[in-house]
């Protein structure tokens, strides 16, 4: 684990010889692969892989490495990305009022769950300043009303930049994100505190309480101009019965949110994750 | 288990002394209560009890407890059922052409996990004739076309009386019933293989899968004349991946469909589900 | 929620008119009951009741309510405890060095999610001082030995008396407490890292790697002088796989330690848990 | 899935180029791979794959494909067994009394759920006689005594060798094989009725029922000398509560022993189970 790895995500329509050529590559350059997942979407026709290697003991220096695997991306058409583990992705996470989310971020970074910096939080709301300060992070508060939505997200979009943030978490941010945000940063991840696509849209356990579901969920998924329509990458349940309120609702699922967003954030953060139409690959 | 007992489902307007009166009239009858269950909905106002004793050592006659428990309930507006554990529900199975519904209920039947008669089997085809042999149950084939669904409709209304039949399995039966038919013949439960209200209608499985959800579920519940909206007694859920393509969900939503009919089923035959608005309380 | 009730928790032998008796005597002095819970333990002929009701409108003024009830409880030869919502119970955490169930029962007691008092921390090792301070919380470390461990206890009965403690929650103490200790202060709930009774003792991630289950959990139960052997009050499982390793199994199974002490906990502040031999009824 | 395919499961000591070896034998070959999985235990130090891939086009005939293959496992000390989806595996279905995993086995093979033959039936008792006749199959019934044990077996491992059999199924055989037959007939599955290594050896749901856990689980695992400590191919867990006595532990149970087993056997006959020690890593 400690000694820095290579990681490539790579996708194309299927083809004999594709495991074999992306293997040939590292080995040749005397590679050791700790971890390989292939999947075949048979229907689609596509194929995913992500590969992981040692560093220690490749030849090719990192730099050359991108010019050299693109050689033999290029005549298959793939998509693909190069990731080393030694680069430490930076996370601004939004949030609104609830904390449980944030809180819970905060300590499985303390606690090392996963490797990032987290230099950023921003809020429509001033409530959890308190919060960001105890943990010594930057706290800016960007109120959102209809009429000033667009400048406000120049505003979070310069943060963004500002603080050179790889990836935004929208931990309970309880806010719409425009289609122009999304155009200009896609990588979003975004906790619904529903089983979707049950209860698209506002107070989901209100709707879920409605409805009288036995079970209720949470799912992470990538932002999308389409609301709550993303690719999810994790959900999971919890059961609840008639003894169950709306309150209780709540309360069961404030502990969903926070293992299905912490896992979703994991996952991507170990590159465990491909995205291809509304679907997602997680190698686990 | 052995010696019969009485059940008393009651809800009514929430208000002081219903647990003592309710509790009272068994005492004082010399009953001997072996369960009691109560539920209040705070929101709806509205108290749910469910009530049984021994009728052993019971000083009143079984056709006295009706006119004397409605002496308690009337003042109270109150809605009632009252069961005798010895009253063998008779039970119709619909099916189409999946077997695993239907196996599995007859097992169960046999296995004395819940105890009923099921005497009827009905059918818009005629594959499953056999298992009906088998297990020595009459079969009767009704296939169903726009144009002779009312006629038919009449047809298998006129078999629930003939077979006096008390409570209709739709066990994949994958036809949609009347509202007609539902108001003359209200008993009704389905298996929806979906986690509703996600995947109303028709192939949920192959929509699971177009949205790239990674958990299914399957959901048991009365049937009302709007589809799929009825008030649910039983889901559960299994965790599926991207590797799970339309045929493994439809795989493993069966083990589902198996599991949460058999518990609606059985809650219902232990009188165990009270209805109330589009909810229900199930007693476990 | 709001106005203040009183909940009534009796066990005894099982006989007739026991739901009655008790109704009455709420209902005899104009108790409004808001829960009422039975369960009757056919094989162990045992009947345990969870009464609650709002103090608004009672006649008994609060100091009669245990004499009068006792003029009940007595003949029955009844067990029985009386609680009023409005007495804040104290918790003693006791913590070793890791956080994570720490401050998932501060933040949880801060949302509300349960209502109690937590006035101290005890731990064997100095880590967790700045939480403690974090969150306004007296913090007194403990070191234990083989040699001084019995002094120690003293001081952390000492401790206990002082704070007037009705609560010690182990939240991942890693130490045994003696028989004299539990004897002295038996109201102990601790979380243990394994799905009881597998994995009894020390190390059970390890264990349960070595043996190679493809689930793990943890469990919540009243502390006994026999080593995690003590009644239940819940428990939760997680998959894991070939993929995880022990460290793997540490990070999935802290999120279920902090969910199933959390729930256990609120359990018992809200009275819901009655134990019996060795084991619990939770009314949910 | 309908063109036929050739399995390669291989285990050996991790090293470089693995992967790329083992990759490049089947495209050399004119190989189409459509599943590729890897995983190494760093711990152990060990490289474990499955790789399959279409026969139609590939260069080598099946009987060159062994010897082949060989030329690159013998250097690597290898493990490795070769498989092809159009060899059908044949099951033997050890049963007592209970029919429910009979039953489900027998209804999954009809399902094709997975592909087996079940040309026999072998039984301590003659209850179940009835279902073999049902579904056509030989049904053996072998009573055992602690005398005959020994020459009872030998006419069991004769009837395997009859009947070309690949695998045993204990589907609640409730009795010990012998380490004898093990080591003469070691591929054999046994559904245990317990969450392992909780509640070793008889009547695990009774000592479940005294332990008073709050879930029950059920085991599949190949079987071993050592009872019930064999390498473990599937688990999985339902709730229970104080309200469910050893009969609905049983009943409870009942639903996970028939889904287990089912995974577990469907996992071995798609050969996605690699053992190694006493662990099992399963390609779902």
């Amino acid at each position: 684990m400690n000694s820095p790895t290579a990681t490539l995500l790579v996708s194309c329509a299927d083809r004999q010889g594709l495991v074999a050529k992306i293997a040939n590559f590292i080995y040749s350059n005397g590679g050791n692969i700790i971890h390989a997942d292939q999947h075949t979407d048979l229907a689609a026709g596509l194929f995913l892989t992500r590969i992981e290697w040692q560093l220690e003991g490749f030849n090719l220096p990192r730099e050359y490495i991108k010019p050299a695997f693109n050689a033999i991306a290029q005549p298959l058409q793939a998509k693909w990305e190069l990731h080393f583990s030694d680069t430490i992705p930076r996370i601004a996470i939004w949030v609104s009022k609830q904390n449980h989310c944030l809180f819970d971020l905060l300590l499985r970074q303390q606690a090392q769950e996963f490797v990032a910096e987290i230099p950023l939080i921003i809020s429509n709301h001033p409530d959890l300043k308190v919060v960001a300060e105890q943990f010594g992070i930057d706290y800016h508060h960007i109120s959102i009303t209809k009429e000033n939505k667009h400048e406000q997200e120049l505003k979070q979009l310069e943060l963004l930049k500002q603080y050179n943030i790889d990836l935004v978490v929208l931990a309970k941010y309880m806010q719409v994100v425009s289609a122009d945000f999304i155009t200009q940063f896609p990588q979003i991840v975004n906790i619904h505190h529903s089983f979707l696509p049950a209860f698209v849209g506002a107070n989901p356990y209100h709707k879920a309480y409605e409805r009288g579901v036995k079970i209720i969920g949470a799912t992470a998924h990538y932002v999308t101009p389409d609301l709550d329509a993303g690719p999810i990458i994790e959900q999971d349940v919890v059961r609840v019965s008639h003894r169950d309120d709306v309150d209780d609702l709540i309360r069961k699922g404030k502990d969903l949110e926070r293992v299905v967003l912490a896992r979703a954030v994991r996952s991507h953060l170990l590159n465990r994750v491909l995205v291809y139409g509304d679907r997602t690959v997680v190698f686990e």
